[in-house]
């Protein structure tokens, strides 16, 4: 039998506690070359519609000491537009009734049958979410109690629930482009967090006084600039583009997500590779990486992670891995089948007695 | 809507001849630089059982021209035995009801839906038989008329079919370990070819006198061997390691199927690489392949082909490539739309309204 399980089925089975927990787990494994990326792909052509490119996404993982591996797809149609004078990535809701194509197969590693089929939005922002707490566990100082935060879409969100789960936050300063967008954001994340959310006039207000210095935005050019940080305080990314190179420059501890960084693009020569805006930020996975720690060894205590009060800390998280999916939707799975939840498939599909 | 196909139900939907026609399309793309592969890539781990090997393979392609993208996924058990003293590779049916998890999906390029998932086996060996059939009606002589074949599997099958659809082929020595194995197939493939074939005691005689020479086993040994060869012939591969060496030295034209080769191979720390046998041919993919055409330039006359009658042409084909299952798998599909074969499976599954 192979479970399918929805966004909203998700949501009520992977908490960031329990995500925070396995990726923990993972990122341990992974640290000992146990755990086995096989890095992100992309594919790129075009499709009828101008200015919109189909991008074929996929990763995989295999994490052995919990016994499964997962592969994550994305199927999407994307464009750049400029928005208020930034370039920015949208994902086009081009299929049947605007939605987008998107999954994680879960595999079990003795049998290699087909455990699950995920949505992967939810678990994309938790995945991604637990990824930078993680960082913050291991990195911020452990009195930080204020966040300035850049962003105020579903990424934002799962940021600040992740870091609110490993330090004692008290305040976060919210600013996004539109004074809408950030005014909502304060007001559900004040609601969801029990904490004072304010949406601020900028940039540079939102990090005053900052513990902890967020960006989690679709914004393909720099919003966190090096001039705001000061002693003592945690960066946190998630895009490269997002961060000015002054952070990188003023950084006293830089730790990336995974050295390894992007797998291969391809392009079809309908599409080529420099009409892609994107592939500029992959630029970066090959300046000076080699001589940062990753996170999972950071996790492992193979790097001692912060060394002083007054250290400035930077985690990029600079590209996702399978094993994040691995491990966060085991957990989705596991507690769908204790729970009853989610459509059962019939495992034929994807099982044969012919050989291959 | 998703349509699941098994292999079953394959069979009576994708004939060689079609097969032959889509890959040949696929592959005038794939010269043209519009159709692009993510090579295979192979991830292994151990399983709790001794000798045995999950390795999980996928590889992509995209044909832009006929706006489709396949995903093939084999989610394996493989231990590799030696066997009347030579080294072969097994996959073990460790799936619920000795099964194996593999599968194509392919998906629709402008709005990223997906259109199928299709049992890998059966398309898995017409992709195989087509592509070395190509080989042959681009570089056999036009006169060939005998096959000497070493091997008697399924893939060894699909070889002789597509062989017999490009070239008046009227008689077929085959060779196989087992008296009993090579016995049954010549007997079977009699009457599906209507031609003779007959089961020969040696790869030697099963060679003598023939026109094209294939192998076709699961050997990871050298079956065909250089000594054999004599002018005009041409030499069919679909392994590494079943071909001698001395056949690369000897013949005038070597063709590869894609010289990009295999992408990479990862591995666990608990199933170090240097134990994985099939690693040894991977080799291959290193040395000299860059001076040899490409089976798509010689389909789209950008390479000549075989330029005399004495000439030996020898097509290795050295690794899968997503486009093939993505022309096929096709033609799969649109047959099954049309018949109302195969099973409906609720699309949302794959489809989600949230962003990722």
């Amino acid at each position: 039998m192979t479970l399918a399980i929805t966004n909203e089925e998700a949501v009520n089975l992977l908490s960031m506690k329990d995500c925070l927990a396995a990726l923990e787990v993972a990122y341990k494994e992974l640290a000992e070359g146990v755990a086995v990326n096989r890095p992100r792909s992309d594919i790129h052509t075009n499709t009828p519609t101008p200015q919109q490119t189909f991008r074929f996404k996929s990763m995989e993982g295999v994490v052995p000491g919990l016994g499964i591996t997962a592969l994550r797809v994305n199927s999407d149609i994307v464009s750049w537009p400029i928005v208020d004078g930034k370039q920015r990535q949208i994902k086009v809701m081009a299929g049947p009734g605007e939605t987008q194509c998107a999954f994680i197969m879960l595999f079990k590693n003795d049998t290699g049958e087909l455990l699950a089929i995920i949505h992967d939005s939810y678990v994309q922002r938790m995945r991604v979410g637990a990824a930078n707490g993680l960082a913050v566990k291991y990195l911020a100082r452990q009195d930080a109690q204020t966040i300035g935060l850049v962003g105020s879409g579903w990424q934002a969100g799962a940021q600040l629930i992740a870091m609110c789960a490993v330090r004692p936050i008290r305040r976060v300063n919210v600013y996004s482009h539109n004074p809408e967008h950030r005014e909502n954001f304060a007001r559900e994340m004040t609601e969801t967090l029990g904490i004072e959310v304010h949406a601020v006039n900028s940039g540079a207000e939102a990090m005053d006084g900052a513990d902890i210095m967020a960006a989690a935005t679709s914004s393909m050019e720099p919003v966190l600039f090096g001039e705001w940080l000061r002693p003592g305080v945690h960066v946190s990314g998630i895009k490269r583009f997002e961060i000015d190179n002054e952070v990188f420059k003023r950084a006293d501890l830089t730790v990336v997500h995974v050295k390894e960084g992007k797998g291969p693009n391809y392009a079809s020569a309908n599409a080529p590779m420099e009409d892609i805006p994107y592939m500029k930020g992959d630029r970066f996975d090959l300046q000076g990486m080699q001589y940062m720690p990753e996170l999972a060894e950071v996790i492992s205590g193979k790097h001692p992670g912060r060394s002083s009060m007054d250290q400035i800390t930077f985690f990029m998280n600079n590209i996702g891995i399978g094993i994040q999916f691995a491990a966060a939707a085991l957990i989705v799975y596991q507690l769908a089948m204790e729970c009853g939840i989610g459509r059962e498939i019939p495992s034929d599909i994807f099982l044969q007695t012919w050989h291959s």
